[in-house]
This record gives C-alpha cells, structure tokens and sequence, in this order.
C-alpha cells in the first residue's frame, strides 16, 4: 500500500497550505488575515491602491492599483487560489470581475447586501430578524414622511460608504428636513427610528465551505466620537439573549450562502417578554470588534477567516478568560511603552506610518484567566 | 505643556515601532520572529542565501546573498535598525562585519561561543555549571587518551557545525579510535562522556537591554534519531530543580552580556544529593523546543526576543495549563488535514515547497487549561 493512503482526506475543494489568498485591501485586517494566513503555511497577495498600506509587510506578493484596473486585476486573478477581502465596499464590478475568475469569499451577494443599509436592513428583516424601524429616504419629501412615521429623535444615514459614524446625522424634533437632507448631499440615504438600546453587542461568527457554522461569545462594544473604543467579554447578556445573537448571525450567514468570518453588530433593547436583540449592521469580514479573539478565544477571528475560505473545518471558538480590547486611535498609539511595560498586555501595533487623528492605529488586549 | 509630555518614556537605546529588524537567516525560526515583529509595528529585512527561504513571505525586505557578500552585507546594515539571527553557525566574519555598522543582538561573543563545542563547554564549565565530562581531540592519539580518561560508552562531536545529530558518532568499549577519528574527516572534536540521563530538558529564557532575565518553565524534550520529536510541559521535575534550570541559564546570559532568547539544554541526572541538571548545549536564538509558548505561554518566545533586541520590557512567561508541542517532520505535514479537524490543536505550517525526510516542516501545540 503507498504511503500516500495513510494520509489525512483533504476536504472536498478545499485548497492546500501552499496555496496563495488573494486579499483585497491592504489595512490592518488585511495584514492580520496574511499572517494567520501565514501561520497556517499559506502565501498571501495583497491588492490594494494605496502604496503604503500595512499589510504589504507580511505578504509574499502585492499589486498595487486601482480596484477597477482590469488588467491588474486579471493579473491577479490569476496569480491566487481564491479571493477574499478586508472591507465590505469593494465595488461590484470589481467583486463580479474577480468572481468569474477565481473563488470569491465571502460572495459578492455578501458584499452587495452589506454595501446598502437599506438592501441590508430590508434583508435582515425578511428573515424575521428585529432592526430597528426604517424608511427609504430619496428626497426631501421622503424624508418629511419618514420622520412623520418614525418621529423624532432618528438617524439619517447615507445608504452607501458609511463608516466608523461617517455619513450620519442625527435628527432632532423641529429640525428642518430640506437642511438635513441636503447636508448629506442628496445622496440616497435611509431614516432609522431611535432605539433605546441598553448595550451594543456584536456577534463574531463564521461559516465553513461545507455550511458548518460557528460563532464566539457575543462582545460588548463601546464608542467614542461614532469609532469603537472598547469591546469586553463577557457581555453581561443572558445564555439565552446570547443563543438568538448567535442564531440571528446564523440565519443572515446561511441565507447569503456565506463563507468567511461574519460580523453582526445589534442593540439590545427590553422588549415585551424582555431583552430582545435588533440588528443594528453587519461586515463580511473580520471585525474590530473580534480582535480579542487573537489572544482571547481558541481560534482567532483571522484564522478561522482563512479557514473558512480555504474550505478547511472551523476552529474551536470558546474564550479564555474575561477579555478586554482597547483601540488605540491616533496618538494613543504612542501609549505603546506603557502597554510593553504592562504584564499580560497585548500590544498590536498595525505599522501605520502616520497616526492621523481618528485613525486605527493599533489595540491591545487583556485576558483575565477565571 | 505640549501634549507629548503625556506620553511615557521610550526605554533608553529602544528602537520604535515602524523600526527594522534585520534578520540572517530565513528559515521558520526567521519567519516566527518576522511573524512577531509584525506584530509590534515592526519590519523585517531578511539576508539569507537562499532563494526559497520561508521568511521572506512575511516579511517587508529581503536580500539574498551569501553570508559572506561584504557588499550585501554593508547594504542590509544600512537598511536596518538592528541585526538578529535565526541561526548560531553565522560565520564570525559576518557577525564582526555587521557588528560595527549597526547593533547585533545577540552579541557576536554569544555566537562564537555556541558554534564550538569546546569553547562552549568550557565557558559553561567555568560558570562552575555542570556539563558532561569532556576532552578535546584533535588527533588521533588525543581521541586514545580522552578515552582512556572518559571510558566507554562516549559520544565524540565535531566541535562545529553540528545540528539535529549531525557530525557526532557514538563510541562503544573495544571500538577502534583511528577508524572512528577518521570517520569524522579528521576535524577537531570534543569527546564527551556517556551521561546516564533521566530526562532531557531545555530552558527557553530571555535577557533584557536592561538586564532584566525571564525564563519560562523548563520543557520536557523527546528526541527521534536525533531531532527534537517532542515537547511537554510541565517537565515533571521539582521546583527546586527548574529554578536550578533556570538560574544556570541565567548566569550563562549574564556571563555573555547577553540581549535577546537563549535556549538552554540540559540533562537531568540522579547526583550525589538528589536531581542536578548539566547543561549538553546552548542556543542564542529562538529555539524549537519553545514553539509550545505561541500558543501556551503569555509571551511567545518570538515577542520576547524581539521585546529583547527592540530594547523593550520582557514580557511576562506565565504557562497556560499542560502543553505539548509536536513537530511535524519530512511528509508528518500531510496530516495538516486531521490536525485542522481537531478541536484546540494548533497548527503551524511553515509554508516550505519540498517535504524533503527529517526537514522541519511544522508543528502542532496543545494547550490543555487546568
């Protein structure tokens, strides 16, 4: 019998450590899947228009050019096993390109859905999961309606290119619609009622090629100034609300067909029968608010991503201890002697040459052992 | 009072994040301290001959080039904050070249001491720390005397370059000294007597810019045909005795003026007044049998050499709970796929191109919580 016999199946489609990811964006997440990646003997591409971004430093290859460079992007195509990706707003034409080449994951319906608040939103409650109450907002006319439905306070949103609290504004009783709405520069946008939320959680999940699903404890998430500033476990929630979390990130996974790590951010609001969860957004990627899971869970969030994606079975998902993870934004990462000092701190410095104010420039981690 | 004021102080002589570390070598050992630097906000240049060296998929620069390129050499100095290696057989001339242009951590004397055997021993011995009796045999006659003061069974090693087993024969009463002296190509040896051992053990600890000295928990070691097989924690041996372990590892740093990881292998044998360790061999480098701390100690063995050469705080060595490490050896990597499947084991695959017999190609570590 040849030796061979004796050896381990590998998954049906599955690719095998050798092989190269395709990354798409080349920020801290990027540079954190590369070297799971990297741990796990794979090679990373990373493809991203900027010349400096972080992730080039731990990835065998890099392209650097537009996401709507075709030739660049064939190019690349070619040169990887499979594609995935570090934010939700690649373009779709970039997306459906690369898809007709090579495996895209998570699907460019994950990207599409999580690109518009109100494709996501409308989809998220087709699926009987809560959000909170919404309206479509073109015009200054639908604004008008959508403020007389939903009252006061309530938040218009553009529907595209949001992030870390960017493309908001908060509407108060008596502000002026036709002010508001071209504030935003009459971009399609949507109107979210107010919710009176007791905690922001989020629930880090992944599914596998084979449909297999896994999520980690929900986290408690805090903001400052629209950015996360903080995420603890436990989240202080019950075994039950923490089952629906997972559930209502196991529905929005299977009903997208996803494969990847999925993040679900939700509110949790007291409801009739008690504490209910309403999704508030999700990313088709690796999330800042799964960043304990580095030192914090069995399996980080990054290496479970390249699990996912590589068609490899989903790692153990239990945590550690009581966790706590503290961004580092703009000049906080200066802090760094102090948490190099500090037993059982967790430094992760992204490499960023600049710390504009605002911008992610590094966390670190504590894990409490119980 | 201008806002940096508030900052804490950057250690006296550290570099800082965004700073390069220069690394000979590019091995998994190369790649592993890459892998952690990332993680710190630091770069990586690797220098190695080879073309196909693991490393250079994780890291920001790489030239490759003989070890003995003065050219290349004088570039890489200047390119890089600080100079580390992977590996002890760094030829002197390049460690000399290198040392005057930009800091090398460890200093070349630890280096010129591990790649003798007799310097080495000798150095240890002089510390007033136990090793293997020993002799030195550059001829035949010395090898007949050596004998005749150490007996039979003997172990006699060339007295540099030798790894995993290599250059070392196994002497046996009645065999002939001529046939067995020729057999390692005449070149100076040390004969070291046969040291009835109960276990096998190595100390993985670290020596700070400051001085400061941290050593984990001493492992058990397994060898198969002369490569590290098997690594366990706890080692099964008193306290009394692994802080023995550790403060002979200590004075050993501290006699070399040591800066960065050191790795200390030692036998444990029954003396006149209970357990004694002897030292076998030291490594000024990461070291194999510390690979169990990625995943099963606070600081993995990586961060803490590159906190050491950085200058920077060591970091806290706490085990996690009972810990194995296994390496994963020639086609032992095809098993990538069980290991996957199996709840809490932790793969490492180096991501070399050719499962060639006895090259490390990775390992898997379990971390059992108590």
């Amino acid at each position: 019998m040849p030796r061979s016999k004796a050896y381990p199946p590998v998954p049906l489609g599955a690719v095998r450590p050798g092989a190269t990811i395709g990354i798409l964006g080349g920020g801290q997440l990027g540079r954190m899947i590369a070297m799971a990646a990297a741990s796990l003997g794979l090679k990373s591409h990373v493809f991203c228009p900027d010349r400096d971004a972080p992730a080039y430093d731990v990835s065998a290859a890099r392209t650097v050019a537009a996401y709507e460079d075709e030739t660049a992007l064939a190019a690349f195509a070619k040169s990887v096993d499979l594609v995935t990706y570090e934010f939700e707003n690649v373009p779709g034409p970039t997306a459906a390109f690369l898809a007709g080449r090579v495996p895209l994951r998570p699907n460019a319906a994950a990207l599409a859905t999580s690109q518009d608040r109100l494709v996501e939103k409308s989809f998220v409650a087709e699926l009987g999961i809560g959000t909170a109450p919404f309206r479509a907002v073109d015009s200054e006319q639908d604004l008008v309606e959508a403020l007389h439905a939903l009252g006061a306070p309530a938040i218009l949103k553009t529907r595209r290119f949001g992030y870390d609290g960017k493309g908001q504004i908060r509407i108060r009783a008596g502000d002026r619609a036709g002010e508001i709405f071209a504030h935003l520069g009459g971009a399609p946008a949507i109107l979210e009622g107010f919710v009176k939320f007791s905690k922001e959680i989020s629930v880090i999940a992944a599914r596998g090629a084979d449909g297999a699903f896994a999520a980690y404890d929900p986290c408690l998430n805090e903001h400052r100034h629209g950015i996360l500033h903080r995420t603890t476990l436990p989240a202080g929630i019950s075994d039950a609300l923490a089952a629906r979390a997972a559930g209502a990130a196991r529905r929005i996974a299977e009903a997208l067909d996803y494969i990847g790590v999925i993040a679900v951010e939700m509110f949790v609001v007291e409801g009739e029968g008690g504490e209910e969860v309403l999704v508030n957004e999700m990313a088709p990627r690796v999330h800042n608010s799964g960043h304990w899971t580095i030192e914090g869970a069995e399996t980080s969030q990054f290496e479970q991503h390249v699990r996912a994606v590589c068609g490899w079975p989903l790692g153990a998902t239990a945590a550690r201890g009581r966790i706590e993870m503290v961004n580092l934004i703009g000049d906080e990462i200066e802090t760094w002697p102090a948490i190099l000092a500090e037993p059982g701190a967790h430094l992760h410095h992204y490499g960023k040459a600049r710390a504009r104010p605002g911008r992610k420039m590094g966390h670190v981690t504590r894990v409490m052992r119980e």
